[in-house]
């Protein structure tokens, strides 16, 4: 467990518990009187290493020490802490629709009664069948900032997730396996020594996404191809892996654009996932606007909290 | 070692051996006087288990019984034998080719005198980048049935190949990822409980096959689709899986049309791989012919050894 909070010791006027609760990890932020940030957590204890019983005792060990003596504290969660896996199945909303709506919190059954714990509700779509989880809270951290309420996100990661707002509402989303793709072939396929690099090759990276944007890249003949052109073009490892990343981002903003105008787009992630895909929509002519995933996540949980008000 | 030959004394005609060593599996053929198989011995012994100095002590183990006391026994090999990572590298012969070139044979080193042993060589192709080992073989054993000098062919497998003959040389050839994407995706990602299951859908499968023929199926998208679809739409593990193989299939199927014309589509590979092709190809309107790929390498094999002499 990773503990990151400054005090050990109950955080004095803590009002509620901010937590992100997906797949691989869990974050809890203590927020004090004025909305400021008191004290975060971050533990590996994800929703997939959990079975729903393990759920309360895995939050109630990381944030115990914030806890006064009595009174219950009131935790807000999103993520797949949500899912039918996870604590409690919150659902799903469909599009089109507000990322979050008021008193649509779902409570979660605890024994203790030192946490009132309520969960977000995902989002879902019917056709093209979709649905997101956790992001939902994100979009409406999102729209709390200097963004368009128009415009189109792009939340790159294991699954990536495209999302169009119109007027402040999520019109429609799209979710592709990118980055599971990209683990599996990088480090499970024939492919992963041809690939076995962690250096970048922006142009061999920029000209995958470009033939992608011809239409029609068949990818499984592609990634096939990096082999073969390890073997017989003798194209590095480097080369290949930022081929690899070109061809499967570029296939992801390939179906996108086909529906995409000249609004900004809007890219929520870390340091490491925003960079090729602001490169690739810039190269391609799209104005882009990055967004800190922890810092639109918080705002959009303190967004939940005043509609659950 | 799974050991299938009705002899365990040395074969009084042996005349030569047949040898198909792929990634995962060594199949040895005893090749009498007239030409018969007078044995056959298979073991897991693929080329990915094995050291480049393994071989030659793997392979004798599996046919020694088979040996005369004294004289050397000549033996023909194709597959992943040759390749870098093999008994010796065999090369690549680059089409526009004949499948098999007289003489081009590459000797393997061997200690013991017992087996004089070479190795067909693959072939490879510049633009698009590809490489095949093995299937050259097969070409030519296929080539020495009924079957018209121009086809097209179908390999299905892990790494599923598809040869453009031309007046009995290879034109052109395309490898798919498909096989091996399937077991990515059915085995390791997050959408292997929504495609847990044996049973088939036929028209479902075929369903996903045309739905790829409309041009440009977004396949990372579709794939997390599944799972989507597992969520809301409540579709069976059974309907999913179908659903996963029609989409590689169909996407696959879906970039070699683009090149295809009314040629008859010869599908090589087990009762399983071939099915699910012929069905797909059929619906779509072609005609195929299904051939037994052990057939055909043995075949090819021989055809191998006929142009050595």
């Amino acid at each position: 467990m990773i503990s990151e909070s400054p005090s050990e010791s109950p955080i004095l006027d803590l009002q509620w518990i901010a937590v992100d609760w997906g797949t691989s990890n869990l974050r809890a932020w203590a927020i004090g009187a004025r909305g400021e940030i008191a004290g975060f957590r971050m533990s590996a204890s994800g929703m997939a290493k959990l079975h729903s019983r393990e759920f309360e005792r895995t939050l109630l060990e990381l944030v115990n020490s914030w806890l006064p003596n009595k009174e219950p504290v009131s935790v807000v969660a999103c993520g797949m802490v949500g899912a039918k896996q996870g604590w409690l199945d919150a659902g799903y909303r469909k599009v089109p629709c507000e990322p979050i709506k008021r008193n649509s919190l779902i409570r979660a059954p605890t024994e203790s009664s030192r946490l009132v714990v309520s969960i977000v509700p995902g989002l879902s779509q019917d056709r093209p069948a979709d649905v997101i989880r956790g992001e939902e809270t994100q979009i409406a951290g999102l729209l709390e900032k200097n963004i368009s309420e128009s415009s189109v996100v792009s939340m790159p990661g294991t699954h990536s997730k495209w999302v169009k707002l119109r007027e402040a509402n999520v019109q429609s989303f799209r979710t592709f396996m990118t980055g599971e793709l990209y683990s599996l072939i990088a480090d499970h396929s024939v492919v992963r020594n041809a690939v076995a690099s962690s250096e970048w090759r922006e142009e061999v990276f920029l000209e995958a996404v470009e033939e992608c944007q011809k239409g029609q890249v068949a990818l499984a003949a592609e990634l096939f191809g990096l082999r073969a052109r390890s073997l017989i073009a003798d194209d590095s490892p480097a080369t290949l892996r930022s081929r690899l990343s070109g061809l499967l981002v570029g296939h992801e903003i390939a179906e996108v654009r086909k529906s995409l105008g000249q609004e900004e787009i809007a890219i929520i992630g870390s340091d490491e996932l925003t960079k090729p895909y602001r490169s690739a929509l810039e190269h391609l002519g799209y104005r882009t606007t990055i967004l800190d995933s922890e810092q639109v996540t918080v705002a959009g949980l303190k967004k939940v909290r005043e509609l659950a008000d």
